[in-house]
């Protein structure tokens, strides 16, 4: 659909606009209209059925795809980062609100060279060649800590809806890998999906204010899903609980609905995570937003092409 | 143990306290120096399964307890309550802070007549008999409802802790069941009990403030157990996270360990939930309180005692 909404931020020349959101007036379900596996078995490492998962449930779960002394050298560099005081007065640093704990740091694929390694080990990048139907590029990426007791939830959203309205991401032709570099139980914050809601994308209410992502990363405003709208999806898709053991990999598309309860238990919480995006799939002006974020969050343009091979 | 610890709150004449709490000046962990299953399985419904269960993890779950035409007249009548102006203006209705949604009514075993039957209900007092190893009494009962999107976490604490404390309940010789009115799922909230931990007690610090109840029951201050004997009790026990279906009962020890997590989730969760005492367990003077709670809280005298045959 070319939606007829009139959207203030539109920049460039009109676009189409297939994936309306925030500029609209009422909340509603549109359904995807990109491909969520453009490769085969045949292109990659990932079989039949790990694509067929991702088809219908717009995940799927790699057990031990790192080994326990890689998730420890991973671990070890967290903790580092965590006491670097360089690195907790870096923007790309988010700590917790009110405690001011690390909570993530982002772009670590060009300021780390351990995780620089990680986003381009080849384990990672031809899965997501695969899944995209060709060469990828790095969106966005991250290390993620989730402390025990007070670690906080995150309502459910789409980072595509993110993506496209606040960096100009034009598909979901996008998908996220999550290393646990500890275990995943249920009870300690784990990722909360809607398994199949990737082919819906939801439209939600409400303008994205300036620099809106100094807040958005601690607390979520605009982009955030309407209730009802969560109920249907619900009601139709259910909820799954992504536990596993560290080392596992979450590969998860751009699209899906998920979230993560509050972790108030004695077992911290934290991963790896890097968006890959397809080549092709380069933002432009944000869709919905009076200006793109920052570099670290949404990369502009894909000057660094990966390939696996 | 008889504690030497000097208690301000020492009302009555001099009384040896195993479970020193609030007025000790560091925490720790405490023996449990009191029976948990009192009666075998000659005595009851439980089999010895249920009991070995109870004994060694501190709680067992019973499935399909209640029918569902049972639930569905509680599940009506709680709706009915949540929407009486009476109700919600009663000293004994507790609204999540912030929405001001119901969130607990107490003493329904006395207000109510739906669940005055279902708390004098033969499957539940003989149980509680069993367990206790005689006559019964209800310390405190209510209903709970936990919203979807909103429902708060309740961080990790003992209920015998707060009963001892507060109420003036001897000893943990006491059970609670909680019967769900929707089916509890690992992501809308569940109960997490850390199985075993019922035979350790955790000293808290920090004195009682007056009319603590007022704010204990939406937000925890005083009773709260410090990070480091959370994280000793967890190394040692783990976390189970508790699901089932509607009509199933989770009957767990006074003084188990336990915690809910927030519920982000659009499944609301909803439940009753009574507290038995053994008969000779009645509250006298608090442990380390001011003054005892009021009556709906935490019944002073059993002057209802409950037999099932």
């Amino acid at each position: 659909m070319t939606t007829t909404h009139q959207n203030p931020h539109q920049t460039i020349a009109e676009r189409a606009d297939h994936y309306p959101t925030r500029y609209v007036e009422q909340p509603g379900l549109v359904d995807r209209n990109d491909p969520v596996v453009a490769g085969t078995a045949e292109d990659g490492p990932f079989d039949g059925d790990h694509l067929q998962r991702i088809e219908e449930k717009g995940y799927t779960q790699v057990p031990e795809l790192f080994t326990a002394s890689e998730v420890e050298r991973m671990r070890q560099e967290l903790n580092r980062l965590a006491g670097d005081p360089e690195v907790l007065a870096d923007e790309r640093t988010i700590t917790e609100a009110g405690s001011g704990a690390l909570r993530s740091v982002f772009e670590v694929h060009r300021t780390n060279e351990l995780f620089r390694s990680v986003a381009r080990d080849p384990r990672l990048v031809a899965r997501a060649e695969q899944v995209l139907g060709g060469p990828v590029a790095i969106h966005q990426s991250r290390v993620n800590f989730k402390p025990g007791f007070t670690g906080k939830e995150f309502s459910w959203h789409s980072d595509f809806e993110t993506w496209h309205a606040e960096d100009g991401m034009p598909t979901p032709r996008a998908i996220s890998v999550s290393i646990a570099l500890t275990e995943n139980h249920a009870y300690n914050g784990p990722l909360m999906i809607m398994p199949g809601s990737h082919r819906r994308f939801v439209s939600c209410v409400g303008e994205t204010p300036e620099e809106n992502y100094r807040s958005s990363l601690v607390m979520q405003g605009a982009g955030t899903p309407d209730e009802g709208s969560l109920t249907r999806l619900y009601e139709e898709y259910g909820i799954d609980v992504l536990t596993g053991g560290a080392g596992g990999a979450i590969w998860f598309d751009s699209n899906c609905m998920h979230a993560s309860p509050g972790n108030i238990t004695p077992a911290p919480r934290s991963n790896v995570f890097i968006v890959y995006s397809a080549a092709d799939n380069e933002c432009g002006a944000p869709y919905a937003a009076p200006a793109p974020r920052p570099e670290f969050l949404g990369a502009r343009e894909h000057r660094e092409v990966l390939q696996s091979h």
